[in-house]
């Protein structure tokens, strides 16, 4: 059991704060052969990376990747591969702001770890957040990228996981207008483009405004094979909903219909099955691509909320570490929707955890 | 690893099919010297119970449940306490219906893990759904009865873990009217008498319609002490989170404002902080009793839903194992709306996790 | 972490205690589609009973094990397959014989674990050990049965895990004499026809003083391919060697050379390697088949020292569970020599050891 | 579960190649609020490090440890402490020696894992024997400064582990004239000052001759209290036997008397009891302080077998990775008697061990 670890036989361990000299960590668990490089794994970091519009935290971190280990090549391997050894990723702070941190360091700052951290603590790196900083999440995006190796070297084609985001505070989209491709062209990962024009607007008078909107964002992997997880507390989609929960202000998590499945009757839900080209078809994907925490073969989508960014420039009342009552202000360099910056952290986790279950699929059965 | 365990310090590793002669836990990891008997875990088992109502499958079971180690008395202890040891339950089968199968031994049933099980295993039971029944659960709800005793037995007071039905169908509930006494006082555990009383009807014409209904559960817990749960992957809300995805139907979890929040602004989400009583008091439990993944002193208040029962008597268009195309039309003892039963589950997991995470807290920082 | 459970995926749970009503184990993570009945595993069970020579406990336990979940047939399937669920195992006991137990209650029996179980839990179930009885070892020997189902099914060939006694108390044997077919003619399991034959006599002195003697055992598994194991901490000898030291009165353990390794050169202790055959070939096995936690190919051979038995007739001093000073002489059905039933538990250890390595290897790989 | 990782709730996981840039681990579970700076780590990393002496490696490296996350401190916080979460340690290489492997890079050495690797993984990093190296011992020994740290803070007393070589070669000592002070006066952490002189004279010779020897090391532990340890699978000498066993070229492993129990009777082995000065007093320790898998509160005492070191000048016939046969001879920077440098990872093995099973002890019974 650790606190700091995920997936069991593709298993993370992150370790770092975010104003400590470096992040990172140690991914054990990797299929030898596998050729990887930093330039694997550097594309995604960079879809994370902060400072890159003005709807995200100034903080400038270039998010450089080193592979400190797992990796080997010579003269007769150009590439490097995988070699089954724990693979140790770190990656430098850099522009950790020296800074008065006076006012955090005794306030408890409401909808932050601050007064839990100390309660179960009694003691905690409050600079930037310390472990509780988002900054953790490059480990995730890291990680997310060998799992994805992982899942290719394996399956012998791509599982293509990807994410976007569906709702800024209120504001939905129209599916109808759903097109991937969008998703890289607007600052949100939104893939409907008229919804993200209007959420410019929006978010730019939220962020003016000193405040803050929470967000939905939906990660969809196709490309799982028929087969992963496991009946009981194996659950491909109870350990995704695990994962997705462990993303800092995530709140909620659904797969399918999620919460809609409530209203509806068993055969509106039912996803029917046919045969399709010589293989099975299902003809709706209400289940989310999970049968009884199994996969099907279909999409496996999953949804979920990141509440509104804490930080706000709003005075919040609180109390300070001796129990004494007072106003916070939080500022900062904070991403006015938390949320945008969650949707390749949320394809990361859906992609170790995948990888996670396609090893753990292969031991049990032998299959792929 | 393992995939029919779940909790790390505190765990349950389930085992029984549907209609095999049993199910049953174990239970590793129980302090020692806390007085348990049958008559402390039956209570929560029959509130579980099938056939109480005709809202329930009809099945009769008693589910009597037997302790056959980890608890000891003698002539000077007169009531059985716990010695540190496993403690293994176990629960017969009695209502095992003997009926023919061919209807679904080799016709996948949409909604069910038929399919799934298929693809992964290459053979299933598929009696009663084998080991993918919910008949699975009342070994969790037994589990959930210990895991209250010990969070009594560590903190010298009850840890309060109770749930109610929020929705039935599209129906939901008026807050206003939430009565904690009144989820005993109707075959659904709603809090809301009135909402009740509707849906007694409405779940009438569903059952005589031979169609089915989801459903949202609420669990609340009250008394739990500020401090559980950890920072990055050992979260309480993720593993709470985990625990009631593994439950069967659920697509979907949330803590607090849960995906409401999404549609807040930071100030609206804010659970501001004061002294009330010498002691620090929020304003409100936007984020559900957790917060970076650490409770907060507060309510712990998650929901999750179910989907829809999918066993219906309308004809359904499916495959069968061999790949030919036919409808299936899922006759026997079923429940219309599985979210009723789900409740007191839901309940048991949130206990389950708490207790688990209590023993973690204890070992890392020796609190409690 | 579970302190009753072995194996990560082949994972094994035992529960029960010597004077309940029964013990029992659940094994998760067996491979599907493997045939698996009682009678697969009655065999092995009555290799360790008690109470078939004048050699051991006298003790009428028949020892018959029961499926109770986890396997599968109909009128379509004649012999139960495995399914892929959790395995639950019942051993009922049935000779706890009722008596006095005031002597042992509150005195602490040297050597056994009444003193460190009480400082430990405070409590403890005293009737024939409890927990601590070497009974608990019946439930691994049946996981032991279904561990070498494994290794075939997925082998495609026996992996042959067999033990014998290469010394009893100070007498050793002649390893020239070595014939395994001999392990099964005397009451020993000793390898050697003229050791056998005078342990005999000497063990007949032994318990009619109501003294006691300790031994080594051997175990050896042919068959096995290489490279299960792992380089660091998932060494396949290191989790042999913890393995066989969970068992009852095991104060050491060693593989290949073992201890006797120390006092050689590097050229004396080398397995020179040369093409036989058309495939490597080792001129020697001072490694024991295992090299850097990973084997070789070549058999696996581990030997472990089983202490004296601790219940013996003469007084010996001790304290009371209140702290007074008193003797204690241990009646009761005791084995002179546990370590003669403890082949067969040390049989089934390694082979529930490579089953979980196989699956480990397997998820990593994709080999076998 | 996780190849290289150990301990449950005081988890180590190390990385990092002999030849790579660095190495390093990752500890999580470590309690908050323990003072703890490199200068708490280095003294036992001088211990282990290499060429101290002309009986260990030539090669150079200072082994600083640097550390990366986990502890805190600030103006008002002058020595760092932890804070709880996860503490990364990094130690670069220095002397990765640029060299021809091309000796070793197709040719099986011996003894070492070289043959084994290639069979499960199919590469491996050849150079210093990469991930097989002993130099990922120098993460142990970091960890093990820190469980020291640990059990001190929890128990409020020092637990002093200490380890001597009792055998070098066939060479043992006189356990008269133990004296843990000379452990530290000769090159050997020999405890009898008249074996080490003599030691000397016959390790010169071996190194000498390019041959090697192998050693017996002994580790002791005072301060443990009674109750650490579990009945069965959880046993406090499994644990040690495990963690000792993932040594590099550990053979074999011992508690209390080991395998001379074999050779005795029950009478002789039995730990007598009495009261001294109000607490219950053993009168030998032929137990090696655990009984039952729990400590006794004597001294835990254990014992393990280093085999030769393979490296030799002498060459040895062996293959090719593509089966051709040929001899090698390898040359470098190779310690004579590997048993040596094992002494201070022995005892940081112990140590980590004990404050795992501190922390286990503290989670289930609430117990220090």
């Amino acid at each position: 059991m650790s606190h700091n670890s995920f997936g069991h036989l593709f298993r993370v361990t992150t370790w770092g704060e975010s104003h400590g000299p470096a992040l990172g960590c140690v991914i054990d668990g990797v299929p030898p052969g596998i050729e990887l490089t930093e330039g694997d794994i550097q594309p995604w970091m960079d879809k994370r990376r902060p400072g890159q519009s003005k709807f995200t935290t100034q903080r400038k971190e270039p998010d450089e990747v080193k592979i400190l280990s797992g990796t080997f090549s010579d003269d007769r391997i150009n590439t490097p591969v995988t070699t089954g050894t724990p693979i140790s990723l770190l990656i430098e702070n850099k522009d950790q702001r020296s800074k008065d941190y006076s006012d955090i360091r005794d306030k408890y700052r409401p909808g932050h770890a601050d007064f839990t951290y100390d309660a179960k603590y009694g003691v905690r790196d409050y600079r930037g957040g310390g472990r509780q900083s988002a900054r953790e999440t490059a480990a995730r995006v890291a990680a997310g990228a060998i799992a994805r190796k992982i899942l290719s070297h394996i399956l012998g084609h791509d599982v293509t996981v990807r994410g976007a985001l569906v709702q800024m505070g209120p504001h939905g989209i129209d599916r109808d207008r759903w097109d991937w491709n969008e998703t890289g062209k607007n600052p949100f990962w939104c893939p409907d483009p008229e919804a993200a024009a209007s959420w410019e607007t929006y978010l730019d008078s939220v962020r003016k405004a000193g405040s803050s909107c929470g967000a939905v964002i939906e990660v969809a992997a196709s490309g799982v094979p028929a087969g992963l997880g496991a009946p009981i507390y194996g659950k491909l989609d109870a350990d995704i909903a695990q994962a997705l929960m462990t993303i800092n202000a995530v709140k909620g998590v659904e797969i399918g219909n999620g919460f809609a499945a409530a209203a509806l009757s068993g055969e509106e839900n039912a996803d029917e099955i046919r045969m399709v080209g010589g293989k099975p078809h299902f003809a709706s994907n209400n289940a989310g691509g999970v049968l009884g925490g199994i996969s099907s073969g279909q999409d496996v989508v999953v949804r979920f909320a990141v509440k509104p960014t804490s930080s706000i420039l709003s005075p919040v009342k609180t109390i300070t570490k001796d129990n004494q009552e007072t106003d916070v202000v939080t500022k900062g360099r904070h991403d006015p929707c938390v949320g945008i910056r969650a949707v390749p952290v949320g394809e990361a986790m859906v992609a170790c955890v995948l990888a996670d279950h396609l090893l753990r699929h292969r031991a049990q059965t032998g299959s792929v």
